[in-house]
């Protein structure tokens, strides 16, 4: 139940063209839907702007299935994050269109076709190896209407590769640094620029990386200012945040 | 040097009014200007927006005066945070007219008379104790030129002084949360608004709350969306990102 | 040897129906069994209110067996946790009427048919992926007596989905809550309710839950009161409190 | 604003014995109190049995002072936790009649006079360095209403302290066990009885107590069921989770 | 090169019985071997009273073999810890009297027929999980020459399971205590006896275990005096300082 | 309660030297003593050997001076450990004749004349700044009935001061090791020896000592064997574990 | 485009055997090429004086195959670190030369064939359980072109073997300690030398090395002087700080 | 006693311009000097290059000033690091030309007047809170005769100050990097340059830089290659092993 169809919904009530008991039925999963094992939360499009996003891990293949299909049936996008392979097989079965972004381990559904809000993000990358956490913001950040740029593999150890890029960093509204070890090119990067930076601290790393807290506690302590973090490889909630501040810019509710 | 400065001054050299010698001696001290035991980036304000602010913590009451002394001659506003009572006496024998705000713990100099971007930034807080943290960001917001509302005590174990305050989550632009023990609240938030939140952990608490970790950790997991996390303790930082957003919004470089 | 059990025999004794040398073969095993690598605690059911529950993480196989077995041979309820389809495959053969709960991974026999005490226990959970934890509370405190209520799916993002069903707060005597990622519920749940509140935090959630460390911190931390912290994923743990709170309520010893 | 007084409040409105503007005056700081930097929650003695406690670290005198006198102000007990000296002699300035238990740091007004619940609270501390912890303990539960038994210095190194106090642990409805180096008593306690246990884990110890996250963790790990945890040195949050439990012994909503 | 094998080898070339090219050559691996990879020091059994052990952790199948090899042709015991199944198959073929201890994970070759101390080392668990730890330090303190007892699932959770075999306590010269969970057996046992405590924490648990640092914790806070702690699942190593104890009441050097 | 008064006064009742009355009287505080905030465990000597010693840390100084009053009352040795200069001038008001040992912060009355164990106990430390845990070691160990040596500032930069009083270590019968920073100290004796060592972190050190957690770790994963570890700065605590391997040395109960 | 690589490039240009199209051509991926995934750092070996080194843990055998494919390509020597086998089978595939060291899990290509630095590197480690991390720091420094020798196991447990070859610590420039467990292996060879010692913990051991972290503490913590520490099993990192070293010692800027 | 001192002593003995008698008095506290609480190691300027250094904290100002007037008794340099004023005050009385360092907290006597060694020491630090670790390492490095220069605040969030000085960076040998925070400026210096860099993290930051942990953890995470790590704030250590290799350069032993 995304804003629009809510709105329409009401309109056709208003004006007769459906009656009352047709609204209900329309509205009989809302604000939210029973599965038994979860309450599919339809209300959020129009608290946040977007559908539900499905965390998959830690959900079983059967439950991943049926809340996609549920929230597929609602009519607007869909996204899937941290699905494995065999859940995308059982997605596809009930939602035959959803699309796959293998390194991103995202399932995307009705995706809009042109972007819906003004300002680019741009994702930025340290290394290869923190690559799948960087597709999986800008997969999530297409998914939910931003336009995406990308610069990847920029980290500090060879600074004159985000130097030379240094001109993208004011074109873009919003920037996601997304970078494990020392976590360096956050504070980097928001020295270099005055635009919100979303700082994704990667669990890429040597043994005293502790599983990205070292990065995490870098980002943390950025002593470039305009800086915000986000949890240990979490890709989808950089675009989330990239997303509010988006949505402000096109001037939504 | 703010940009204002500067592009008066390159002005006024183009239009004859100035010669060379008198534009680079008012440059002389630019982009930085070497106190020996500190480099002021006069640059800061053009690359983002405001000029260098003095984290007064681990400086002694000398360097504070100095450096304030230094950055009050460039012309634009001055801020310091974490000063001492002690800081803010030396600082007023050498810049009479600035002012400290006490809980925050703020010293601020020629703050923009009205705001100088259009969204709002509300920052709320859990409890009492959370206060100079909260404090701290409202007045850097002010003192950034952020239009600044408050919303102080709307802990989650009173779940209803939050929501009788709901309608006020969507006319912000920008919301800070600050809050110490579990930092459950800006999960709570985040839940209810579509803007961007950025979340404060606070170091009050029992002693599980170990220094603010806990707080943090819960932030940094919000099962809520849109949620942008700074280091404990920290409401100027808060205030640095809020602003970077705002100036989005102003359409500023 | 439960409580009824020991108190029946003893008053066999007493009026004649069995000779000291039957009741002593029936006690040969009482207070413990020793089973050479384990002591089975016969004598809990008469200190604790129920018979010593199996705990299956790091056991073998076939120790497994021998204990249930032998703990099945006392007469009394059976409860096995953490236990896997194999470990059930092998208790099944000594004990046929054993049931397994698949998401909760717990082996039941003997579970009392109707409830043996006054109060409901609700179980809450935060998230889908924090269902086979919840599970384990639900499964154990039926297996243990309690009625038992669940209402799954229910965090924080979404609070509607726990506000419309406030009224079953008030219904219930102990409530225990599932969380992972932040555990914010538990103090949102601890803020509307006066009932007793059992928090379980779960291992569930991105890099900087630490394995649970987040929600673990958070709920002991939690601003509002009347919670108490079980161990993480300890959905066993949380039954056995309520239980223990419940025959408070019966009035038992 | 306790339960009785608005009970009255709205039984003399419907008696025509007020009229609704009186009523209206009696609840015009209902269900909150706006104090700029606090917003007392008179709602929460309704919701949760007993008024808001003021936690009083981190909160400076003036605010200490400013929230007693409110709070008294609305008729019914006030208690304040980690009070310091100073605190009380401020309050004792607006509050004559409070008075400052010591080694517990509580500051307690009106008091019930005798205990409004059936179960008797028994506090249970390890050394003589825990009884800080074990008093703010048992003065907060005698504060809301629990007769409450005090059984202290009974740590396991001399396990006899104990035994012989064994029937004590029947007699009690609840057991708060107060202990810090490693924690042990709670799972001692906790495996003589088949009562609620309730561990406080102190920071009572040796370097590697670590603040008493030695005696946390072991008291998160206690092999004894029936045992939930509160926060490090938090005495109010045991007596509050026994009063909720007593509160249902008693029947109350 | 035991010290038996030295001082004999020793005696014979002063009685002339072999001649200094044999004793050379009977030497020429003394102090320590070069494997390359290993440096197998035969002159531990001189310093300590018991040869080189091989901990087969992080070591390859073909490392292990050989140089169990090279310690067997020295011609005193050789004991191997944390060794696989394919490991003792490679031992096998080089050396096939060598036995494998299966719960204890241990290769155990010439082990003394009968003690060489005078001292019962008596090895004390609290679970059933703990067996492996348990069962290691009693095959190494076997191998090593002392007299060993078990009394094993007697955690402080059925406490009787203990007092009951309080006597055994007296009985032993030392006592070594393996406990996961929350370790507090460590601190009963120590309270009950005047006899040195090794306390080894295991990493049996539930989540905030993390990993056995709970019991960790707890055993280094014992409030119980007389208890010296090891590594986490370090059963070897208890068993090596009951030995040095052991060898002190021996009398030996 | 020392075990010869005890036996003392039981053979005086058998002898009708004194009447069950006297007896009575005399054991009236037998086998505790309840001070109300504190319980004298008089027992402790005959189940340990050394009557209870007093903790001072978390105490007040009356309540130390009340405790030593009563300890000494009952005829044997006392021994507090953390006492401040305070707590000694309390102390000497009821007791004239306690002494205080100022590094080691310890008060001891009627320490043994001579030692009363066969043993020595050789105490090393590392470096000067680990002095007041070394004597805390040395003066407990002396009060508890051991020969006492030092061996200071031994650490492993220097090696060779170390290994020039090489035998040393083989005339002690217990080694007890202090050491802060990295703790190598205890595997390098470890390594030279066959006693027993006791290990004892200390919290000098840099930063990432992090207030004594580096030789904590380093000594539990000492690769040398026979090393058992007390907590952080706890040098009372070696010297009692010293104290029971010396008692089985003697032959003692 | 090694140094010597790029200034002939310029001279034959300056002598006109190329033209400017000519040079452009192979200067076309320089500084550095952009892969998509990746940016190859080709300026790295002017600035560092070896090109950029793959880090294979995190990559796909696709992305290592690739970008070693380029790097050779770019006709200087290639090193890979972390590499699978079936890394190397797919860089043999477009790379038939490059060599791979099994327990270093490294790739080589085109390393020097003589030594290009003149110090000798010197790899100690404790244990055979770190000869995976002691042979990639070897390998690495060997293809770094450093003359390197070893001395392995040489654990402070028999220090004696250590102590046999000091003379060789004298003889070597740079000296990499590796160890795990307590790691004080560093120590004591920093006390031994006035060298440069290079620390690299490993994450060998039992459960309380916590992945490496307690030698890693010990290192930085240690009591002797000019000892740098590298992170968790990163025999590289070590490697790479003893060229730099070794480069100043050649006199190349 | 300096390598030079023992030197001309040996050859004075062998011209027998003194006698064994002198040159044994001369060395009579050879190697080292046993003062009871310390050893001083007379030997470690033969063995190290530089006398012992006296580490103050936790030392006693009567422990220091006896240490340094013994050391300053033997004819080198002395020095002494986090000395606080009073200690200073304490050593003038003994040894009057000594000189006190304010900000970097060290007693210097008989600094070489002239650099020992080849190689420039550059100290460059982020910002101005961490000049006294800064200022330790440059007034260590000084006295132990390395040429030093110094960079202060030039943080990486004015990425400028620090490109503008890039030319420094290539006329050092080592260069020292002390930051704070997240300790970014050593990644980004070491991807600058080929020396080797010795990165120091300091204590200075907000909450969650937990006392320097997350510069040191961001520092030994460096993505940039040839860095090695010191302890958090020791300016000292950083200066031992800039001057070890300097040392080299020179061509010392």
């Amino acid at each position: 139940m995304t804003p629009d169809r809510l709105r329409s919904l009401l309109e056709q009530l208003q004006r007769g063209r459906i009656d009352v008991e047709q609204a209900l039925e329309a509205l009989q999963n809302w604000p939210y839907e029973n599965l038994g094992f979860a309450r599919l939360d339809h209300l959020r499009a129009l608290r946040q702007g977007f559908p539900e996003v499905i965390f998959c891990q830690g959900k079983t293949v059967e439950q991943v299935q049926k809340i996609f299909r549920h929230l597929a049936g609602a009519g607007g996008p869909v996204l899937a994050t941290r699905a494995t392979g065999d859940m995308y097989e059982a997605v596809k079965q009930v939602c035959p269109e959803a699309l796959y972004h293998h390194p991103a381990r995202c399932i995307v559904h009705r995706a809009p076709e042109k972007p819906l809000f003004p300002g680019t993000v741009l994702v930025i990358s340290a290394g290869t190896a923190d690559l799948p956490v960087a597709e999986e913001a800008a997969v999530c950040a297409l998914a939910m209407g931003n336009p995406v740029e990308k610069l990847y593999d920029v980290g500090v150890a060879g600074l004159h590769r985000l130097l030379d890029n240094q001109h993208r960093l004011g074109r873009a509204a919003v920037i996601i640094v997304v970078a494990g070890m020392e976590g360096a090119l956050a504070s980097v990067v928001g020295g270099l620029t005055s635009r919100p930076v979303i700082a994704v601290p990667t669990s890429v790393g040597y043994g005293a990386s502790f599983g990205g807290l070292a990065a995490l506690l870098a980002m943390l302590n950025s002593c470039a200012s305009g800086v915000g973090v986000v949890n240990i490889d979490n890709g989808f909630g950089a675009a989330a945040l990239a997303t509010a501040i988006n949505r402000l810019l096109k001037g939504d509710k």
